[in-house]
């Protein structure tokens, strides 16, 4: 057998909150204005209590509701893959997983938040909620979402994507949501995710019937994203395996990544892995310290690795990845040594992507091919040792609306790395 | 519950042959020349021998080889899903069933064909197949299959989508096939799914290594789509169903209609009902005799329904739909009142795609979206008699690759219907 199904019933009924289980208590963020401590009354206008609540819990679990898991099923449990045609090809001793998040109604991971975060704010009687997005990943999920609740949705989005990337646009309006290019204050500027941000929290602050919602970053971004790891770990058993040696995934906010590590936090034997593109290096290169995770300074300051506010990272097609700050929960991971982090070139990244399109089947999504550039270089790392290494990535989303970025790189047209 | 998994070692192990089950025996293809009845012979430099072993076949069930079992088993079992959130939407009680053909690799039921062609032919000792494609879903889907088998491609894809949808495209290439536009000879033609058919028939006649893949139509593309239907049969009775009242699914060449409607022919009282589109309305309004496959008549005669081989028909979304004629087992099947077939118009046909995106989450390919259509007009008659209906439809192709034709939808730009 080489793919574990769950039915749905067995999907996970509470998130897993890694906070319990760090080395160092995470700091706190900080007032924009004040740089004290934020309370729940600075976060309210932008998001509901419930969220609130779970940014700053030490639970180590948090129930999920029963509206979401019934729409989580439409999708989930997601499958645990084994890359058996892969690992032939290349001639490992090694067990690749993976996990299939690409199966979701809008193509990626992202689903997973966006539904609980469009339940919690409708549950509080808001009716509309702002976002941003870059290449469109979140804004797909997060109209999905809404439209699930019958929610107005607006989506700021980076202007370079809404002008050369239209079908995510197409798509988040297909469900419902109004989208428009950002900067809203300057149509020459190509724009960037921390502007985005700029733009959806200013449109969301004053208004009664509005909340902001945010794909990646935050704390109860990443803990909605556990319901991957912990799922992987049982069909890991069922596969007959007991502990994965390596788990891998990309990290641009930190968010598919905290999916499926977090879980396996506890599990000391456990390496884990965070994969970047060399173009945007937050975690192998910045600096960690308070930074805003806007460009603006509107947002609070986190505790992260940043390449500072202002950086800009020259465009690539992995656009989930070029954010200049990373989630504090791996944030925190990296700087006390639990967690790995690598960065990898643009074109390495692509050929894995279609060997593993050739050999599996499935073309990834630029993001998630980073993954599996890492997952390939462990392999072929236990090619070298003869160790029977259990890998495990997370196949974080589909490239059937990045394939403008395939042509490029079939046809040798890919531009160099810049970074 | 609302969604049927099955694990991969539950994949049917044979093919369902419906030959056995036909009011009239299928009446044989004529030779082109001769109009004699041709042999297997006639059809060697096309085809592999098990390939053409099937297509004469009256055997009830044809074993599917371990080989390709190990590929189908990537993806499949499908879940079956029921569209509890639709139902609700629409007040209807009826239970609506679908089939999620669109988790393949390349996110149609395509790829149930092209593994087991891929593998007859390469078991023969053939490295190289030529084929046709209209929007791509054949094309990409053979592209993946033959990856498997390191054997070569040649698609000839119609002009007018090598222009305007170059994704699919770019997917073809990504696993390794090559693509050029039809017809080959005449650079200003914007080209037809029967010229295409035409140049890569031309390209294999004479070459020993290479043979010609059909993606619709013909007996052995319909049988082995029919893993669908064996699955969606089980699936129903986990759900706690007997049989569905009606079997619904869009129709161009038939192959995902025989593959989900076939396993319920011996059933009496089962509806089986195909989708057309009323700009290319074959079943509707189309003429039962012989005629050839291609525009040039280099095919065999085919006993079916046909608009005419010279019928082009007006450019619509739903490319794959947009064929001429339509499979033999089809055409018998509707011509001795086994099963019925319905014509919709576009804007009705995107009405429904939109509304089925956002209620159960998934955006279908235009031609899926045909039978959506007719399954909620089936639900809403249900409404009005109060009847408690059991509605299975194929929900054959997700739309990730066709968004520009929501975007036309979404923002009124969608040409009047022309048939």
């Amino acid at each position: 057998m080489t793919r574990w199904t769950l039915p749905p019933d067995k999907i996970p009924t509470a998130w897993f909150n890694v906070v319990p289980h760090l080395a160092t208590p995470p700091q706190p963020p900080l007032h924009p204005g004040t740089r004290e401590p934020v309370g729940p009354d600075d976060l309210a206008p932008l998001f509901p209590m419930a969220l609130i609540g779970q940014e700053v819990s030490a639970e180590p679990w948090i129930d999920i509701p029963g509206e979401v898991l019934e729409i989580l099923r439409l999708w989930r449990p997601t499958p645990l893959v084994r890359a058996t045609r892969l690992e032939k090809e290349l001639g490992t001793p090694a067990r690749i997983y993976f996990k299939d998040e690409s199966i979701s109604p809008s193509g990626s991971h992202k689903t997973n938040t966006a539904v609980p975060q469009a339940f919690y704010n409708a549950q509080e009687g808001i009716t509309r909620l702002t976002t941003e997005t870059g290449a469109g990943q979140w804004g797909t999920a997060l109209s999905f979402a809404t439209a699930q609740f019958d929610m107005d949705l607006k989506v700021y989005m980076v202007r370079a994507s809404f002008d050369q990337k239209p079908y995510r646009r197409i798509a988040i309006e297909t469900w419902g949501g109004e989208v428009v290019p950002s900067p809203v204050d300057d149509p020459s500027h190509p724009g960037s995710l921390g502007s985005a941000i700029s733009d959806a929290v200013r449109d969301c602050v004053g208004r009664e019937d509005t909340h902001y919602s945010l794909g990646s970053v935050l704390n109860h971004v990443l803990l909605h994203q556990t319901v991957i790891g912990i799922e992987a770990k049982e069909q890991l058993e069922l596969a007959g395996e007991r502990l994965p040696d390596v788990v891998i995934a990309p990290c641009g906010g930190g968010s598919n990544l905290g999916g499926i590590a977090f879980p396996f936090v506890p599990d000391a034997g456990v390496r884990l892995l965070a994969v970047e593109p060399m173009s945007c290096p937050t975690l192998t290169q910045g600096e960690f310290g308070y930074d805003f995770g806007d460009v603006e300074g509107l947002t609070p300051l986190l505790p992260m690795y940043s390449l500072g506010r202002g950086f800009i990272p020259p465009s690539i097609h992995a656009g989930g990845l070029r954010y200049h700050g990373d989630s504090p929960l791996i944030s925190q991971l990296v700087r006390d040594g639990r967690m790995e982090a690598i960065a990898y070139p643009q074109g390495k990244v692509f050929e894995a992507a279609v060997r593993f399109a050739r050999t599996e089947g499935r073309i990834p999504a630029p993001e998630c091919a980073h993954g599996i550039r890492a997952a390939i270089d462990e392999a072929l790392a236990a090619k070298e040792t003869g160790e029977e290494k259990v890998i495990l990535f997370n196949y974080c989303g589909h490239g059937f609306l990045d394939l403008a970025a395939y042509d490029e790189y079939n046809h040798g047209r890919l531009p160099e790395e810049q970074g």
